[in-house]
């Protein structure tokens, strides 16, 4: 129980993501930030952009590092012999959906899926939501790292 | 507290909308009726089309009143001097959804937002699946105001 | 739209109640906190004690009445000609019971039930969560007005 | 497919248990109403007094029984030879409780449960809530058959 | 009560559905099996390949049926003599979601849709699912019955 | 991240609590499992009963630790230096309310609480419903341990 993978599409990633993230670096010995480079959902930010925002707003923990995968968790497993996922679960967030993963991901790849309540002041801040209303003009300074507030400017100027 | 906006979609307006915005002209002052304008979304109607159902089927009450935005409240609050939201609610519907909304409206724009119950007799009707109905053949007529009713099926013919 | 009722047991007051009862006063004229009496449900604060509680942590307010009821809202549409009752609403909280009510309500006697949102801070905190945790030793300094903490300390002592 | 269980407290029955019953009764060749007589729960009508009102609420129906039990379906499963429960499932009502108890009665006594949706117009009515009204004074007469009304009103007087 | 119809997109069958058609098979005197033509959701598989592979996976039941629709049941209704539509229904799987097209197709067509609750061993599989774990290069055989694991391997290769 | 506490009731312990406690002890070098002895609840096993039955069906693991606590978490991570707690959780069970008691440990104590997703198999097992299906007379023999099934046949004989 010394390794955790985080996975996500991080499209952008918003301050919920981070204060997971960091709460699990705290506690593993090491954190694998595995980001979702599935092409078919047409990200707003590309894959490396979504990998340089994680590692520019996660840059003071030094056990976390950082992936690409195609969306199949088992293939992480292969490669890092680690078996336990993280996922940040919200208030009223699809728990339901998410049961329904992890009970897949145990059944095709034996992973060991957890879920970590989002802290409460994140609780309403999802990266879909924080681009809908950064799109609309809405200032969403307050819900993502400094890096991603700035990236989603130049992004949708 | 003076003034509330229902904002939507509103593609087309059903007997549930109109439920809601009655019984919020009802209480209030007056009423702006806030309909989204997102070219996103592609629409079954158009903006003009959705304005004018609604103003058709809210033609009784004289204190509502109709306007678009592109989907960002704030812009209404702003216009308008109104910081209230009532947004219909149904049994079943996606509270958790409305709800992450609200608290983001809260947090963006100091928007207030009130839930109101839908009439258990709309509670299944979303537009949504009057559309699918619609398109599917079956008859809709008691589920939405007779200028709605005609406008689907020429639209649909 | 003038006056708004806010039921509850108020068993103690938390500060996700004072925080939707605050926002309720400054959006309308005047605002009818309804303790309910119910001696059937063992309260751990008496009627008096609630009612004092709560007049000592909203003082600030000069807009906020206090009443008592039996548990059956028309009683106070009747007595003070009021017809809106809202409900604070927690992510994850009981909306299909709040709803259920609300509906029967509205049948029962014509009050119209809007939701409010709780401030995403206060959404994990109930009365009966407060109570339990100071049972057993827990501070909830935090999650209630000063008032509450001293007599949750006292009567538990 | 010719005989189907309608278990319920029925405590007492309101207008949605008398439309799920209906229904059954027209698509199946005959109906057995099950009433638990669970001492645990300290209704407030008799297990005599709430078979007297369903029998007087669906005395139009000539193909509906009526039993009592104590509570586990096999029972009535083994007695009637009969192996498919009837429940009714309103918007919003606790349906992971419901599916979670159909699953260990096919588990314990190879039942099969099939949920029913509540008519919308009876979706808010429960019997505990019609219980609460009633004792608080409020009219359930539009809720409950007639004979229900009545019963409530003399045992509450 | 003789003959109850099983609608769905069934793109592919998967294990949780070849369960839900046999129990229904064993405790109707028929059941028709309804594949959804529709065009607009662009399914994997075309509608002759679900029906080939329904067939090849129920030949066990005599007493099955298949046909395909255009999406509103109440087609089926009029040309088959039939009222009673079976749905499966997953713990968390979107219950209100089901419940608002039940009571639609209610209104509309005057058919009684009865829930039946999924086994819990297939309660995480669902056909996206299924497809979004074999399109990764996941083992999806003990999900699917065999022909639907062979089409699913020769259609993604 | 070494240590992990599983507390609960365990009243009595099912099949789906030896599950995760299995799953912690394959992953975490030592597991506290802390039986809540709170009296209030008026359980159906004594508290040493409970932490008897929990020892003989987890006998085979070697880093399982037995503990009781009053009911505050905060007890044993002072205790035990451990600030890891782990909550298995169903499909369907209630997430809402976990989610909340989670958030309030996370201020009262900074434990950090990680939802493990039951296996789908024991999915709709729980130790009230197996105490109620004993009670009746049903058969939970597959359901809990056998230590479990012999200590509930002789407490309802």
């Amino acid at each position: 129980m010394k390794i955790a993978v985080c996975p996500g599409s991080f499209d952008p990633p918003t301050n919920g993501h981070i204060d997971i993230i960091g709460r699990c670096a705290q506690r593993f010995e090491s954190v694998i930030v595995a980001v979702v480079s599935n092409p078919g959902k047409s990200p707003l930010f590309s894959l490396d952009e979504r990998l340089s925002l994680l590692r520019d707003s996660l840059s003071e923990h030094d056990n976390v590092d950082f992936v690409s995968f195609s969306g199949l968790l088992v293939e992480i497993a292969a490669e890092r012999d680690v078996d336990i996922v993280i996922k940040g679960l919200r208030a009223g967030a699809d728990f339901d959906y998410e049961l329904q993963m992890a009970q897949m991901n145990a059944h095709v790849g034996s992973m060991e899926t957890l879920f970590m309540p989002t802290s409460p002041r994140w609780g309403f801040v999802s990266s879909s939501l924080v681009k809908e209303v950064a799109r609309l003009g809405g200032s969403v300074v307050d819900l993502v790292p400094l890096a991603v507030a700035s990236a989603l400017e130049e992004k949708l100027a």
